[in-house]
């Protein structure tokens, strides 16, 4: 592959079951990408202009990069993190990137480092790791290249092999660039996918005015119940329209509900009214869950949760510098009971797809593979976010495959907003697939064929398929 | 072994590990099989008829293999699970099977897939996989060979090596089957388990007729407290006559409760009359656990806990197929405070024996090991259920081992009534274990020779003793 | 190494990557012990006086001993643990030596087991394992051994090659035993640190008294909340002034709080009066870590945070022997709410350290590694207790690796109060910690060159710096 980059990387120790990884790893290491949940901007893709300088593409917007800085002292203001306040943050590119490269070290062990790494090797053709030392090479190397037309988003996005990519947006968004991007006649595949968290979690920043919003954009009366499952409906439709496959839902938890309609038009008025009472608001957060599913056994979306993180835990960082900012710690989440009530509902409908994520691994082989390996509606969405390293995909495979199945699951999300990365983090996630399942045949216990066919669904099919891509 | 199990199956796949594995379980494999805890229906080996068809046999009373079927959109009618309304489901043995043949790529990655195999071609000396081409002459040749008289459940326990087996049955049972197993002067050792959960949980169906009828069966008095006790009494020795070392309880959390004589009584009274208070009815199966383990003092029957399960999470499965259909979902559990009063009452007891099993893994190492690691009267269960795999028994070792020991576990159960699945069950446990331990010799932690006579605890001694059987 | 322990003792059992593992751990084998919190006796430094008996060192005392052989039906009183009661114990050391060694085989898989081995091997020069038969010679060969001058504690401390060890005192203590260390000249470096859970907690047993004694050794007014705040500043600057660098907090949970001064003096007077309310006595505990919190800022004393204990959970065995006779039993433990309040407070503060330990393994990847992976005041401490073990150790750094990295962790703590046991917990730790390095690099996850690096700060640098020694 490349220098920075072992071809064995991440493949088994012993020398039996590495040969296997390889040789799975060899059937899959060129399939084509599917990306059906992510946060790249679809603005990069329909303007198609190059990229700024290196630290503003692949530092400065990067939370675990940062998160990792902050927690060894350097001041989010010198990684160039731009400040709610205005307050003067670092500007220069060469000096976030000299103040990363000088901390490189404390990435060691971390999958940050194995994707910058790969990025750095892969996209960028660099040789040497980086340290103070190679720095400001690097950093000119990059710029240098960045300012190419083969360096431009489309070109990446072919070069990355990218057959079809999920960007989010929020459900009073016009998808422009989605319609820059189609008019513009690219045949890059970049499809939306349907986030109403705006107008659905009464917490939201602005919601009455969102909802207000979202009924001038559809036409339809949002002050009512009905009229507000109708702007819902014509806003899936509308983005379906631009490719959308699934919706996606960040509740803090997976609590849903199952209201008669008398009871659910109820609490919408008193949410509508502004209620005061958490109690409420969790429950119409929970109701509306189970109203996206009932919408996706007719539309067909396919319904992410993405519950259990605690966002913004810091307040101060909060204040300053906004949403986003590392601070988002994942806590205990309840599937078992939460889930009930949407899967009383549709949980037996062998056409809906509802696929669960967790940052609560216990969770893993107690409920959620338990859970998928019966419901028809219900898959498994792959290790997520601070489980999305080499470790966490392993724990991930070792602890839902023996109750689950492979086929409860769903392939790779890359889940990330890092362009340049994707590629890294596809491959990452085959060869930790590969690893699995050479272990999986080394002991005897799958056929060497059936772990091929199994190391391309993991890849390749299952992603396209449970997304309906 | 045979085709479909390859003899290094489950063994560390460094060849100096993978050789101490072999020569653990080379001491281990012939070993008899010692069944504490199971569900085999104890009229097969009463009436010793033939069973009937593979698929009758095999498929439809195995929820681990419909409910994997079912999640994946085949219809639990198409398997000839039987529905309580009476409504049709398929009875054609051979479209079951093939249904099953042509899903049996669904299991990859799972010990049923393991366990299947071995049936195969342990029982019945089948050589090819099982697939949708080879699914009619598979199952052919397994209704050949069910019609033949070695097939017989007699036949089968005495080639499966089986010193000893254990059945479960209700407090009101008549134990007829045992009955007859032991009249008719068959060596077979076939014993009884006492589950009391119809005469001890208040939200059992039929609870207060279940009382009168346990009074009239014990001529006690179950109309007050004492009585109530002394008809435990008296189906407790009635059972310890046909065999039984243990008594089970399937209670939904391990809540215990350690309440005076006189607080139980006015408990009980309420409980008779039909307390409508959740709050009662648990306290009186949390008393009713300490009970149990106050009674096993006395008569040494040996207490088994298997909480934290969520039966039939599905109500609409519930509904039109009744229980044990697959959804049953584990939950968070609780020891530590839990099962204090229990231990308060009898835990630093040597002679008594309270067993505990969990589907929360994460009580391993942070409760449960460290309770029996202190507690006399406490052991630890194997890995349980969903856990009662190659991943989930290496866990539960791996979790455990360090602040229990192996003193503190009883062995292997395999918890089933798939007969026969028995001694793939009891043989995949043993290479688990002799894996685990060869990777502590290979690291040096262990002596070889402490691994043999571990292997040979693991595999039976411990099971024997602490199940006194 | 010695006859009882491998030199691959804990090394991957693949050959590459035990020779990785090899090459790392010579690097780091030699290095000087930083023993940064533990539980050693100060006036056996300060007396520098032989120790007694080989059961009344090594047995006796050790909880993680009496535990595993009561669980197996020992009985304390054999084990010569002392009575409260008075009620007459086993005094004759070889005795307790034999009933030990018979049981011996009971640690098997368990650290004491690995503990104990090097012990014997690398202190006393034993080649022939623990038995029965073997018990009389190894008793009275430690004898012998324990008479001499060069194993009195001092001869030991040197030998051992402890560069620095921190004994726990509570906050009423003189330090006698430290001045007498620093007054005799001995260059050995023993410093204290600070445990104020009898003045904090108004649980603990004569909290009243303890106040009272706190203002009089302080010359504090510890009836008024800012003087008894002073009282706690002038006892840190003492603790200080016998090289104490940390403070060290048991409370029950990681509950914090930040309470305004006004409201924080309110619930003193509240708490001093002796409030019966079990929520003020816990909002009590949860601000004063906060108040510790700031005074560190100040002070520069580490703070360290072992929650997660229920202490004591049989009552029958405290009632009869007391504290810390192995029935703490590790319980859930939430960090992510629980620790908010701190953080709120101090916890972006680069020159703060705040170290959390858990019992609850589930919270390191979900809760520990996030919070640690960005707020620079927090650190995660080792592995602890039960888990103060090589698979324990391994799961601590695959499960937090990945998102704090290893420089948001801060070495090895032996915690103990054993100190014979004290190199072999050491180098178990580095053994363990070189293993894990070394599958990083076969994996090809990390260069060699930075392996060799991160086994260096593991075993030494990480300890030396976060606890300021």
């Amino acid at each position: 592959m490349s220098a920075l980059i072992d071809p064995d990387l991440l493949f088994p120790v012993e020398a039996g079951a590495r040969l296997i990884a390889r040789q799975l790893y060899a059937g899959v290491a060129k399939l084509p990408i599917i990306s059906p949940h992510g946060h790249t901007d679809p603005r990069w893709f329909a303007e198609n202009a190059n990229f700024s300088d290196p630290a503003q593409l692949l530092i400065v917007p990067d939370h675990y990069v940062f998160r990792m800085l902050f927690s060894q002292g350097v001041r989010l203001e010198e990684l160039g993190v731009p400040s709610l306040d205005g307050s003067s943050v670092e500007t220069d590119g060469r000096k976030i990137w000299r103040r990363f490269a000088e901390n490189f070290f404390l990435f060691r062990g971390t999958p940050t480092r194995l994707w910058f790494d790969y990025v750095l090797s892969d996209v960028f053709d660099i040789t040497e790791p980086l340290s103070a030392r190679t720095a400001d090479a690097h950093y000119d190397r990059i710029a240098e290249l960045l300012a190419r037309d083969e360096f431009r988003p489309r070109a990446l996005f072919e070069r990355f092999n990218i057959e079809a990519i999920a960007t989010t947006e929020g459900a009073l968004d016009d998808l422009r660039w989605h319609k820059m991007i189609r008019e513009s006649g690219w045949a890059g595949r970049v499809v939306t996918a349907y986030r109403p968290d705006a107008v659905i979690d009464p917490d939201f920043e602005g919601f009455a005015a969102n909802l207000d919003q979202f009924g001038e954009i559809t036409g339809c009366d949002t002050g009512a119940w009905r009229g507000y499952l109708d702007a819902h409906r014509a806003r899936r439709a509308y983005f379906k329209s631009f490719g959308a496959t699934s919706s996606d839902h960040g509740h803090a938890t997976a609590e849903t509900a199952n209201l008669s309609d008398a009871a659910a038009e109820e609490l919408f008025n008193r949410i509508r009214r502004g209620s005061s009472e958490e109690r409420e608001r969790r429950l119409f957060r929970a109701q509306m869950l189970t109203e996206m599913a009932k919408m996706s056994l007719d539309d067909g979306l396919v319904l992410q949760i993405h519950p259990g993180s605690w966002r913004n835990h810091s307040p101060a960082i909060y204040k300053k510098f906004g949403r986003d900012k590392g601070f988002d710690i994942p806590t205990r989440t309840d599937y078992v009971s939460a889930l009930k009530p949407l899967l009383d509902c549709v949980g037996t409908e062998p056409d809906l797809t509802v696929i669960v994520f967790t940052l609560d691994e216990t969770s893993y082989a107690r409920e959620l593979a338990p859970l998928a390996g019966v419901y028809p509606a219900l898959k498994l969405g792959p290790a997520w976010w601070f489980h999305d390293s080499p470790e966490g995909m392993r724990r991930f495979r070792e602890m839902t495959t023996e109750t689950a199945g492979f086929y409860n699951t769903v392939g790779f999300n890359d889940d990330t907003r890092a362009f340049p990365s994707i590629p890294a983090r596809h491959d990452i996630a085959r060869r930790v697939d590969c690893a699995f399942l050479a272990r999986l045949v080394a002991e005897h216990r799958l056929a060497e064929s059936e772990a091929h066919e199994l190391a391309q669904e993991l890849a390749y099919g299952l992603a396209k398929r449970a997304y309906r891509l």
